[in-house]
């Protein structure tokens, strides 16, 4: 276990009686969790070999109920850990044992439906998912799409700046998000953007995007909707080696066309997958799935132009499906992949973003990195956007392996630093990548953020020991 | 003139041949501009009804310089308004005179261009159009297009978010910017961003993109380059009423389809324009222009669709461009249409934004806001948007005129709050807007933001005066 936790503040352990009993009149019965049963599913997160008990769960049905208990911690110097479905993979979810959690799962009302300005208004605890389902009866959808969807919140969604597959096409949470409801740490409430395109002033909007609950709470959203296209069909490509296949990703992102996914899976994760999910796959070094939308037309005229570019470098297997079935028969094992991999294995998910001309070369890298460590890899990603996922594969129940897996997930980090990458795409950095934020910026660009941060947190009570390195207050 | 500037530091103004004494020892001879004929041109920018003479006008050559200067500024209260070619509308370049000019006119070159990943890296003081042009060869081209283009500078893009014509389909700067460096008021230089997808940590680039020059200069810029499409073709569409022209535009938008430009003009904007450029449009009460893009059969079945819709809101005439001397043809007016008004009379050209199912509504009621000042207005804008632009005519010689115009600007701007809008869609909030941020924007929301500008700009000497209420600092 290699990610320091802060010692507890033993003064607010010491009144948690009186805490709980202050914030039991602020919401209504029901909203506040204090049984150490009750409390356990708050424990962790998506990173789940981390957690930490919390002093208490809050779960406000208003935004009104949010404020009073920011003002209420505030006031009593109790830190606040904002929580939507618990889906992080990074740790940003996991309280410690010193603060509440404050969850939004109760706040999930659509609160307007705008189909001829394209824009949604919902309260922050919706699942991703059924925004999409609120609108579907329309033809919209909302676009951003995390593995997660049907548990994951979009005020998780908006702490993480998530991505999802359908991403290279439509962008990922920030590009998606109009404007939100934020109640600062003091219990005011803030309005940021709107309906409308820009605004004046300070684009605060972007900030909060991706702040990981350290600038305050949201408790709705404006997000965009989008006309679902017509069609959309995919193909799969298998190549010789991941050389291939990482140069003819390049080829296609320089070609200028957008597909709306361009997912990429090693050998590895091909077996893995196959053994699990029989979806058929080639046994190739390297394999590509690039789906495109459009009219009936318009998709067969793209698959055309990425078949005729993948010829140029060295396809051996293309399948462009022609139907519904045949889609579904393509993106079965894709989307089998990680559970697949958990299926045979503990593993950690990396989550680095490196500029797509350098697939090649740190796929490469990837594998001496693991292989050094005696460790398996498996590598299932979002490509088009060189969104990296590497799968690096330990058993927990042997000493050390964990401590390998993680040396050599930092190392694979650092690298996509190195190549003009960064830390992460979609998962956040949470407890996870804290510790090598200084990898990524120099001290003035840390700092820079975290006097940024202390505008919105002077007591540095929000989702407090993530994201910025553990001696950062200090420094700030 | 009603808008307010502050006295100057006498001070300052005192002290004036030690700080040019000062400066000169930190750029190279030729970059410091001191004489009363050669600070001239410096005095104004778009927004040329204001104007006053800066202490000193500094052009540096390099990010230390900048660095260099902006130091020196900060030890010794010297107040700094940034500038790139001084074609802002909205007053944000206007200095004062106990400030300097800081221009980055003279940081114009492209340090990289990188085709595999789309992104080119350029000096902050390279024009909008050169970096198209840089990159034109291999089928790019950098798609935010403000008129004023062929002058403007990415910094000032990025100050002002700028926009454009065809930002409908790709975005306005901010989506269009991947990374920035800047250098802060105590000279600190600091990269944000990057070639990648997001980052950890805060995002501060957001928060940059649009910062009128008020948290520190930008001296690079890493901008995504795009594939330029196969080709592209306008139709011109006639509408009896501007009421059926406002509704096509909803449901072009509500139709999931996304043309590369919509443009709105009114009557009276066609026929200034007739009479200037001979464009040969309709005498119609509405027009609209619709370019869309791809290849030659995908432009024909989008005019197709467009057609349809018109035909649903009592279209009474269509042109298609079935070549390139016909696109050229219908674009002539729209392109000529600032110029041929600001021939037949003076005009304030108002940015307001609204949600595009206001646009009926909100073009009636401006009418209306002027006629009872007893002018007249030219509507020219893009609509697919919801980017008004009303040029608000009036005659500069008569007593009384230009106030009165700024007074129905200004209603039509709280119009368009009013109606879920915003003030300023792509000129920013400048001098121009500046006492209508309240309006927008609550109490809570203004101290917010001027908490944030404070933790890069504590002494509030970078722009000031501009964005944020006069009085604003104090309120911080």
């Amino acid at each position: 276990m290699s990610i320091a936790f802060p010692t507890p503040d033993p003064g607010i352990l010491a009144r948690r009686e009186e805490i709980i009993a202050g914030l039991g009149r602020l919401v209504p019965p029901g909203a506040l969790i204090v049984s150490e049963d009750e409390r356990r599913p708050f424990e962790t997160d998506g990173l789940t070999a981390y957690r930490r008990m919390p002093l208490a769960v809050v779960l406000p049905t208003s935004t009104a109920e949010v404020s009073a208990v920011l003002a209420f911690c505030n006031a009593n110097g109790v830190k606040v850990v904002a929580r939507g479905a618990g889906t992080s993979l990074a740790g940003g979810a996991i309280p410690q044992e010193d603060a509440i959690i404050l969850g939004v799962s109760k706040m999930s009302r659509v609160l307007n439906l705008d189909f001829e300005n394209r824009t949604a208004r919902v309260e922050a605890g919706i699942t991703n998912l059924a925004i999409s389902a609120a609108v579907s009866h329309e033809g919209f959808f909302y676009a951003p799409d995390p593995s997660s969807q049907l548990a994951c919140t979009i005020a998780g969604n908006i702490g993480m700046n998530s991505g999802g597959a359908h991403c290279l096409k439509y962008g990922v949470t920030t590009n998606n998000v109009l404007g939100v409801t934020l109640v600062l740490l003091d219990g005011t409430v803030v309005e940021i953007g709107g309906d409308h395109l820009d605004s004046g002033g300070l684009d605060l909007l972007g900030l909060i995007v991706g702040s990981e609950g350290q600038l305050g709470i949201v408790t709705e959203a404006t997000v965009r909707i989008l006309r679902a296209a017509e069609g959309a069909r995919p193909a799969l490509l298998g190549f010789p080696s991941p050389e291939d296949a990482g140069a003819c990703v390049a080829a296609i992102i320089a070609s200028g066309m957008v597909p709306v996914a361009l997912e990429y899976m090693d050998r590895q994760a091909i077996r893995i997958t196959e053994d699990f999910a029989k979806a058929g796959y080639p046994d190739v070094s390297a394999m590509l799935i690039v789906e495109v939308e459009g009219s009936e037309s318009e998709i067969d005229e793209q698959l055309r132009r990425i078949a005729a570019i993948a010829e140029r470098h060295k396809v051996i297997e293309v399948r462009a499906a022609k139907s519904e079935a045949e889609a579904a028969a393509i993106w079965k094992g894709r989307k089998a992949a990680f559970g697949a991999t958990g299926r045979v294995s503990d593993y950690i998910c990396m989550d680095g973003t490196i500029p797509t001309g350098q697939l090649s070369f740190v796929l490469t890298r990837i594998g001496e990195i693991v292989e050094r460590e005696g460790l398996r890899v498996a590598n299932v990603f979002h490509a088009g956007d060189g969104n990296l996922h590497p799968l690096v594969m330990f058993d927990i129940n042997k000493p050390g392996e964990m401590e390998k897996a993680e040396r050599a997930g930092e190392d694979i980090l650092k690298l996509c630093v190195e190549v003009g990458g960064c830390l992460t795409g979609e998962h956040g950095v949470g407890i996870e990548k804290r510790d090598l934020m200084p990898v990524q910026f120099g001290e003035a660009d840390l700092a820079q953020q975290m006097r940024v941060r202390a505008v919105f947190d002077p007591a540095w009570l929000l989702n407090p020991a993530k994201v910025f390195p553990l001696e950062g207050r200090v420094a700030a």
